[in-house]
């Protein structure tokens, strides 16, 4: 298969536990088929990477309501950062913190989790990530 | 036209209506110009297919507000579902039940609407659907 | 570099200034490596692009909470707006109003910014933008 044609490139916003379950699934699936897999990180997305709160509970997209978050949160099942993290065991994943976003949030490298390779601008991603842009 | 180099692939994680809405037109415009198209249902567009209330009010995006919400209930016009029967209707479209979502919303098939066709998996639904992933 | 290969096609939905600014920076970035640009507004993206309040503020996701407002706000920055503005000075960049959602929200042509280029039907935006649609 050819890596860069079926490349995977996720711009991930949203930091909720539900879209980031959503995310995972994404990557590990595309990981599991010898597809290349680019995430950069923006935002709420960015902000749920942080390495004090990475475990901590985001909520869940607000159209969810009370009962919705309480369905998610009874189900449990595998944490996405365990997802994620099986899918760069498996392949090819990098995991990018967007730099503007960085700064909007006042964040320095040594506040995210280990999972993040490293941070980039916008640029640099759409250089490297040569595969169709998924936002999410 | 090559079906598989311009098949659109939704992954429809929102359910309020006027997500669903923008989707359904994205999905009857491909299938008029013949473009394959796969919709993987996950979370609360999932549960928005509950064939008891999928033509329930939905709600908006929060964003909206309470006037934008009205703006978009006053104007009525063609319910996303029937968009959907349209474009199935008249194209290659089809709609799958993401796997991990049923277990996790507690789903069962006879639960959903007749226009979701399967069960299936992510997996499966990305060796299937071939097309860049459009997340909504 | 083949444009209509590498083209980038956004369908821009939300309407608040966290996602409306990562779209911007998306835009720009393409247009930087000379990729085309196609943006389609609808529903409350469409509504941000009134000429009447396009510098308002349009708020941030909900997810961000009173906490995540206030950092976005703090930070400045260049708006959203004036990011388009530069991608469109340095490269093919067009930005759409969809028509279904200019009914919906009863505006007319001269509601909206200059930064529109015209107003259009999905099916006329997906005949035109022939890259990988990305929904934000």
């Amino acid at each position: 298969m050819d890596g860069s044609q079926d490349a995977l490139s996720l711009v991930l916003f949203s930091g909720t536990d539900d879209k980031l379950t959503a995310a995972a699934v994404l990557a590990v699936g595309a990981a599991a088929m010898e597809r290349k897999v680019d995430i950069l990180l923006q935002y709420w997305a960015l902000d749920a990477f942080r390495a004090d709160r990475i475990l901590k509970d985001h909520g869940v997209a607000p159209e969810a309501g009370p009962e919705g978050a309480a369905i998610v949160q009874r189900h449990g099942g595998q944490h996405w950062s365990e997802t994620l993290r099986q899918a760069k065991a498996i392949g090819d994943v990098a995991i990018h913190a967007c730099s503007l976003s960085m700064e909007v949030l006042g964040l320095a490298r040594d506040d995210l989790d280990l999972l993040v390779d490293d941070v980039e601008g916008v640029a640099a991603f759409m250089a490297e990530a040569t595969g169709p842009l998924t936002f999410i």
